[in-house]
């Protein structure tokens, strides 16, 4: 028996950090306000997707939440309100999701070495376990993103009409998406593209991208029906 | 001024028939009955479904419902415990949705012309205006089927790794699905294929396929997660 042995699963001492991205203005909800701040359950949403990543387990060192400048007031309020100590840095969105990370990443220039989680804001739902398991793929491999099957058929639309697809080859790409920082910051330093819908595809041409089982309750937050939806799933889960 | 004025705006008089199909046994919801009859407070999901179906207004003439034969005397029950007094007919399913919906075909094969919507009995939350506009549409072009875009990015999955596809170009393909009675029964006379999903993708290779938007509320409840988002759903449409 060795006195110090190293197990292969013990967890990965790389440090971590995470990224939330907040651009909404909140017209599309047809809100008063922004939906990451809108309440769900008294709580702002962007409130509930800070929580989730700032779970001791997950041993995230640093939370950087990105959001429109003309929304630093309202949230600092909104954190007064809710007593919020959580500790995490703002910094302010670009004019694109690219943009927004970006930006995000920025604040991360100084850090050598990790990996680094991008989130929607509007994702409050993530589970501690979906956000876990993308790191340590992320850890392992370089890239990670959590995805699910859809659960419907899906049809490619063209000018000369529409055809059925194969479902069992498509994935519905949810966040968080993990990637090596370097990997990331190397990923970042070329131009914005139309085609950039999210990080994967900002990386997809420097590194091949893994993907992990996401999770349906995993809800955006985007229209309207969306919070009912998240609201009655959390309530769910409490009890 | 005409005395007997006819408006482009007349509804067609073609008669409309509808083929729910419900072939869940119950085993993927974990519950101890299969899934059409599960509760949506208070009522069964199929009891839902067929009640959107025999709105007067989407004059449907005729109603099949598709059970699997061991279903027959359990829906009886529940229809008399319910006191449903809407007419329909019960004809038994078969190894696959396919097969299902051959047989709730046969059962109209007296019916000379008309249109006939597919629905999943496990879709109970389709408005009439979505079943009014896929039923419209099919009357017009010959084939309709109710269709969202998908709110998140989608990779397809090869064995050599993932990439992003253009998700612009795609929709999730909801019920009802729409056709001209003799076109999809000439479709269903066909030899049955493994990449059939839905009728859609039966009928494709006769008729173009006419895409209406669906609903995002419009959901199938396959998960139990489903089933407390339908009730949220619905809860909030009452009040």
């Amino acid at each position: 028996m060795n006195s110090a042995p190293t197990s292969p699963l013990t967890p990965s001492t790389s440090p971590r950090f995470a990224i939330l991205v907040a651009g909404g203005s909140g017209t599309r909800m047809g809100a008063g306000r922004p939906k990451q701040f809108l309440e769900l359950l008294g709580e702002p949403v962007l409130l509930h997707t800070l929580r989730r990543f700032t779970e001791a387990a997950l041993r995230v060192q640093e939370c950087v939440v990105v959001l429109p400048p003309d929304q630093f007031a309202s949230w600092q309020e909104l954190c007064e309100q809710h007593q919020v100590t959580i500790p995490h840095t703002v910094v302010a969105g670009g004019h694109s999701r690219w943009a927004s990370v970006r930006n995000g990443l920025a604040h991360l220039q100084g850090q050598a070495a990790g990996t680094v989680a991008v989130h929607d804001g509007v994702r409050p739902l993530v589970s501690a376990a979906v956000i876990e398991a993308t790191f340590a793929a992320a850890e392992a491999h370089g890239a990670a993103i959590a995805a699910v099957a859809p659960k419907d058929s899906v049809r490619s639309v063209s000018q000369q009409g529409s055809f059925a697809l194969d479902r069992s080859r498509l994935r519905l790409v949810q966040t968080p998406q993990c990637f090596e920082l370097t990997l990331l910051q190397r990923a970042y330093q070329l131009p914005e593209l139309s085609a950039f819908t999210d990080d994967a595809s900002v990386v997809e041409d420097l590194h091949p991208i893994q993907l992990v089982p996401g999770d349906y309750r995993n809800l955006k937050i985007t229209t309207p029906e969306d919070l009912v939806l998240a609201e009655a799933l959390l309530r769910s889960s409490i009890h």
